[in-house]
């Protein structure tokens, strides 16, 4: 049967899905980006600015281009990840995660009985993903434990020993910073590197799958090629902040060169 | 006395404006946009997708970025123009003005009187830019009359007589459709150049102002060079679009590279 | 060529268009009646309470159903016309027209040049509709004059004459009332029914399209068997208030039936 | 003295209180529920689409048609509990609670000194209340602990121990998954049969209130006339849903009917 | 029989009506002024920052308190008028009136024929006032002009003679801009306190009401006692900044005494 | 350096913080508000109104008044406190802590590494304070602990000794509840004022600062005498109902002192 999750089917296909991350949770702006043809697109409601009503006018222009609605809850907590599910998300990205315990919570939440203890009531999942949403769920909805910790690197291989757990989300900023680097993406410090490709391994060995939170394609790419199953790539902020200061940059310059 | 309109100190000092276009009410869009030091950001409530309600939110982030803020209105239209006024606006650009009758009404609805016939009640201006707003808006508020038809272009010099009128914003794309070409910005047809120009030319030679829409901001540079007073480049859905286009195709032939 | 519009393909099928209509502007509202399989949801700016902000996010789970998307625009106005256009929607019922100016005017506000006076900028329907939007969107949009007063239909020929108009919406609320009538849907008075039908015949002999808002399927399918091109049956609110009631008086009934 | 909660007045008067469930936070579309006349209104911000800002439109249109303003809450969660009643809500319906520390922390929540541990500042709950609703809400605020797992089962004699805990709401859904059955209302299994009379049976022996989500009026008075001491029938989006669906129904056999 | 709204019943009872003026669409900003006890409170929807999707949460707590709900719309503009009245307003105040063809065009827009214009469809007003709304409607729906330039004062008899309008509204600060003062409320000049009370005078002649906004309580008492039918005193925003200023000057003189 | 947030340097001028509390999270209510000078500003999600959306409108309005932005969290918890220190807020008050436990987690939650375990991702917050707010957020970003039971007070010293912890925030209504008072600010009883002058000792003593909700400016100065460091004063709700109130009743007086 063919995947509702195009995670799923872009996987099936052998192929690393390529993720976009949405900070502004604007339609207009979300169609903007929706129509460059990623695989997923991910409402951040951790560090973005979408809160829980946004997600009911966002997730259907995510679903309308094809991408999968995967969102990112602020914290490992219960309300805000089955609000999600029950909007339409097909992916669960989660925070801080660290110890067995959480991930058990995190799986258990996103899993409808006997898997889990996720509440029934799809309200809105049901109508974007059809009347057997509630037979289906449990198997397209995706589900990532954020690594980005000393202690969760430590708690790794109890991590991902949790039934149910679809894979890691590397978030190298926070990775980083607990580290003793300074925060930010695509990092090239040989122990990070390492760090990251270890998590990436332990994962795959488990049979799970390992994204990684990348700022440029060039960084991304070659996390693909290493085997990431999984890559975002900036954000639609990012793209508006380097967009105005790129055209503001560029129209000196040529003012410059006039004179 | 210094202005508080950002656009005539810049004029002050000789220089062209350059002005920024936000399609997308998001208060963290227009931040980024606003980092990139613009001298004014246009809030678009015609072809944008803001409303009312959004530029109480959207004009005080453009005013704490030193930009000036000016709204497009949706149409000729009293109620819409007073009230962005009211909420900040320090520019109006009106869309489609065609005859001396919708400039002198334009004219009329921007100015207190005796200067016009704008109604008093400043409810957030008088907050954002002091108390002694109302003796010094006719002064720092611009209005720009868009001549983008066959009809406007043949009523210029009627437009061009209205006292008050701070200048007129040339919308390129419309003006192109009416002349039967093809919609766009950054026109190249030596028709359309000379009509620009004309325009420009009979502006300043009445004293006023002259704007232009541009998509690159080589062209905006080009424009600028040529003696427009202020240039708009670019859209913060367009560098979404733009962005988001760029980053899949850059991590695609990134990857097509390692294979 | 496939159109994008489903009334045209309906139409193209020698179908009567069925068309819902949309008072309360929520998501998860409109996914729940849309999930019947309408042919066309019109959103209603007049007299329901979507404002122009929620057409940004109805618009887009109307075409994800792949109904049509109408608004109903309060009132003949530029800027309520061409900002649902640049939203995606692909149909206009404008209310009150009663005169060949007025018809011109509708008509031309929803037409690009040559064929009318659209300002251009498709901000949301380019992203929803396709790169090709501007060429295809004369053709795709449809137009509709809504005659509901003694006026309108004493210059109905007039109406009728003019080029692009796609047909007339028949208000039958405020026609039963500008002939003396209470207002109401699904007349059964043998003037107000003569009238309809006259009005129906003489939009077909001139070849354009003629609707009918309707209170009950059963009104509607007779409407739909005399002729009428599309039919609005119900709307959103009267669902809610009409199965509230009818809960509470089965409730009520059934509680009674066993004491 | 008089109740200002309808639903303490229904209880007075031997009655079972008839519940609406709103999973659409609008004003116009509460209204349209609220005018058949409930005896309690719930938001349901758990698997409804209400949040926080809801509460404040919403809320009042409840107060204003006489109904008792209920809030299931998303989880057993402080913030949100507080929130809710400051907001006015007189009832709360908490989901899955399990044992008797969850029970407690609820009713602790619900509860100003010395009676629990409720933050005082009743923002909004005071000006739709009177300014004696510091004095009376420990009494007029209903506190409803959902009972929906095995574990809860297991459990319910501590959960009903539980002093200023009102009743239990039983939720059929969550209850049928966690036994075995498919998730949905209205059951009709002889062992949720009797599970729910025992757990209503239970209720009523410690001197609590038994309230069921039923999905028909049939249902739902079969369950009155058995004890049930509230019950809820159906919901706004439900009656929207079925509503459009009877429509296009009715009208293809309307239609098929007259060929 | 009964009016619903207040004004009407204050009116029958030779009072003058106390209008409180909402300037920030907040529901709780509305309870609070509410709760003073106005026997009308009007939306501000020209220089206060209400928006139309706000007149859904507004109305509603205004009507709780008992207050007749009026509504300043933004300009004379059909789609406002209708709009706002079909959200549940008994009243309007239509800004720069100025003509007998303006008055007829305002009358004609909030009266249902025969008396006028008003299209039918009171989506929000009957679930508010009533399913006899449509019958009473005329009745009971209040339209003030405002008096405030040159220009409106010389036609004054001709305004007058409107059937259908229910008085006048006196906006001093643009009347006296247009007379050369300075704007505010509460003027002292002999001249505009002439010319106010020549309007008040020539209302009551033609047996219609006259209404003014006033800064203070005193001053609106003064006016009420030389026959002013109703006065607006304040607005939640100068309540929010005079309350705000004064605390933070009564905190620095206490201090300084304490030092 | 100087610091950007301006409660610091109040402190480091010797002064006593004045702080508005904003229970209505309304653009123009803020602004009017801020015009009379607040040193800080705090938008209460607690008991107020605020949702994290507004916080997006309503925080740059108050940085653009000068005024430290603060929020108090609706409740100890690491999604709400995060995400309002990402959307720019340099203060944040925790409601009911109880225990050191409760205070290394809230300390550490408002931390970046190594000093706490705060999530990296400052989306506006570096938007509003510059890029190096990551170096100096551990430094700007001020942490209060509510203490307002019995417990708390138990557990004074054990809060007091948290490394990292800004100072105590008293609130007075909670805190006379807990100890068998009405609730309510400005207590006069002389074991709330003991208990209130003893939690300020204690908190100097370990060299943090001592913060008071207050009622009325001139409570406040006589706290502020007293040594608090920050004293908030009444609110802009209470400015609202405060100012209709006596508004209403100066027009009552007035008007009968004319009969």
């Amino acid at each position: 049967m063919a995947h509702l999750n195009r995670i799923h089917q872009v996987w099936a296909e052998g192929r690393t899905a390529v993720n976009g991350w949405i900070a502004v949770p604007s339609v207009l702006g979300v169609e903007a980006m929706a129509k460059a043809g990623w695989d997923a697109l991910t409402v951040d409601m951790q560090h973005g600015t979408a809160d829980y009503a946004d997600l009911l006018s966002i997730l259907p222009v995510i679903e309308k281009s094809g991408a999968a609605p995967v969102v990112r809850v602020p914290w490992l907590d219960e309300a805000a990840i089955m609000r999600a599910l029950d909007a339409g998300a097909l992916g669960i990205i989660a925070p801080m995660i660290e110890t067995r315990e959480d991930t058990e919570r995190l799986v258990s939440t996103c899993r409808y009985p006997p898997d889990g203890t996720r509440s029934f009531g799809p309200v809105r999942a049901r109508l974007a993903w059809g009347d057997d949403y509630a037979s289906i769920a449990n198997q397209e909805v995706l589900v990532f434990a954020m690594v980005e910790t000393r202690l969760a690197v430590a708690n790794l291989d109890a991590i991902l020993s949790v039934p149910g757990l679809s894979g890691i989300y590397v978030g190298p900023s926070d990775l980083s910073l607990s580290h003793g680097f300074q925060p930010g993406f695509d990092r090239t410090e040989p122990d990070m590197l390492a760090l990251i490709a270890d998590i990436r391994a332990r994962s795959a060995a488990r049979g799970l799958r390992c994204c990684l939170h990348c700022g440029s394609p060039v960084y991304a790419a070659r996390a693909a090629a290493e085997g990431m199953d999984l890559v975002t790539i900036g954000s639609d902020a990012r793209f508006v902040e380097a967009g105005a200061m790129a055209c503001i940059n560029q129209f000196r310059e040529s003012a410059d060169n006039k004179t």
